[in-house]
């Protein structure tokens, strides 16, 4: 019997989980969150912990990890982590592969979650695809004949930073009218909180914004991205002005992406996708409005939903247990 | 020896070729202007005659096309021209197979050009690499992985096509600020001459557009890319506007093309490329404002010049003739 390990080091999670070959449910499945102090060495730590837990004395065949930063895969060399401090150059895999004695693959979140909706989700049969998550930030991993495609430096698939609109507000990248500045949860929260502002100067009678203000008890603090979708379902004007601002966002990143590289599918994951079905409907025509009419392609929704990057941890563990 | 014909069908020009394996030399070498009125079988039989020439009665051992239009690499297959009537679905390889019984492959032109500069010009030794022609359209062209990427339906490439400036004038497309509509020859034509009519409507003293004005003789059916070009390079500050925004649409493009594909290298080509070099600086300083700075790749001169796409198709019948 071939056994994967499969990790993700998420931002703020992680997880350890234990398959084997040809199964589609976990052996033992163990996560934690990453305590608001963390650094690189808690985190390994933690993950050891995980790890000893599911393995439960047995020897993985080979290990599979997800992680949640710029990753060179080749060397399986962490670069740095966006959210923990002391990732810099950690060498995981080596790391890995002394401590467990199997061959260990390594590669960032979002080609991670791309190879797991490959293999296993909406991405079965699909031989070109792009994966795009669309939560905390907005990222992209790509599936080209059959395999992820990395970049020449390990950076590809940031669909975040494309700029839509270089008049609209300006993103923490420094640039205008990313991608995610219009499109990420938090951000589409920012946008809320300044529309409510700015009714609320106005002194005009409007009801825009009442009943997301009634969602939160106007406590504004506890918005979120989902409250935003909830109120634009309820017909709140203000919430669907920044939810549409959020789709077409999405929608002309993915046509322009759709002329650029001609992908057969976009599969769309992460909590911002939850969002209802006039998101799902603008993000789709705007898309279509946006790529050449030559130009075939469709958006589908993510299937494996937070597993993604586990379940492609799997996909790399049994490409080297082989 | 190996005898390779290569054949380019351009919109406007059509050019045929015969090299031995191994050489960078022309054995023989015609072309012939497409005639206004051409539709697919004129433009053939004009082909035919080149193909006679240039053959001079030998045979060759494989033939390479370079086609102005979306093609089925897959099948060879011509989808249609945007230029010449009557191309829809012919089956272009099929035809040149049967006629010369030699193994035959076809691509569009921009995929050709750049398989053409990675093979033996401003690519050479670059895995990853975005071929990208800038007249009297603007289109690109991938080599991933050291292989042409044409995309699921062949229409990979399209960066003419993505939108830099949603608020800026509207293109053939019917969407607004394409690359193309602010880049290509024929549109910065129309910029400065929209321009030139604003500044005589304002009765307002100025010497901008008074270059451009002398250089064409106050005859604004002369202007081109070129013209722009050199007026804008003695100074003239409404050609240095047009060529700035077109600059900047082209850079806006690339750096937003590195951050979602990550290749190494950028190879421009095509008449606008001949711009002075604060054309190509503002390229340059755009595309690296635009891309997330862990993003590395240079921006390069194509080598090849009009030939590019020829020495493609010197490659694509190489590789079949082994």
């Amino acid at each position: 019997m071939t056994l994967i390990l499969a990790l993700d080091f998420g931002g703020t999670k992680l997880a350890a989980a234990t398959v084997k070959a040809g199964s589609r449910e976990w052996l033992r499945y163990e996560n934690r969150l990453s305590p608001a102090n963390a650094d690189a060495l808690s985190d390994i730590e933690i993950m050891r912990s995980l790890i000893d837990s599911v393995l439960d004395k047995n020897k993985p065949d080979a290990i599979g990890v997800s992680f949640g930063g710029p990753v060179d895969a080749a060397t399986g060399m962490v670069r740095l982590s966006h959210h923990v401090p002391g990732w810099e150059n950690i060498p995981l895999k080596e790391l890995l592969e002394e401590d467990y004695n199997a061959p260990t693959s390594v590669d960032n979140d979002a080609n991670v979650a791309a190879i797991g909706e490959h293999r296993f989700g909406a991405g079965r049969g699909y031989d070109s695809l792009f994966y795009i998550t669309i939560s905390t930030g907005v990222g992209g991993g790509w599936i080209l004949n059959g395999k992820p495609w990395q970049g020449a430096g390990g950076m590809a698939g940031e669909i975040g930073h494309m700029v839509v609109d270089p008049t609209g507000p300006v993103c923490l990248c420094g640039k205008r009218g990313c991608v995610e500045r219009l499109a990420s949860g938090p951000y589409m929260v920012q946008n809320a909180r300044e529309l409510l502002d700015k009714e609320t100067q106005d002194f005009s009678p409007s009801t825009r914004g009442e009943i997301l203000r009634y969602l939160v008890s106007n406590d504004l603090n506890l918005l979120t991205g989902q409250v935003i979708s909830t109120a634009a379902a309820h017909g709140d004007e203000l919430a669907q002005e920044v939810l549409y601002k959020a789709a077409w966002a999405l929608g002309v990143g993915i046509g322009n992406v759709a002329n650029l590289m001609n992908p057969q599918r976009f599969v769309l994951g992460g909590g911002v996708t939850k969002a209802g079905d006039s998101f799902w409907a603008t993000v789709r025509k705007v898309a279509q409005e946006t790529a050449l009419p030559e130009v075939n392609f469709e958006v589908v929704r993510a299937l494996l939903g937070d597993d993604a990057p586990l379940w492609g941890a799997v996909a790399l563990g049994l490409d080297i247990a082989r």
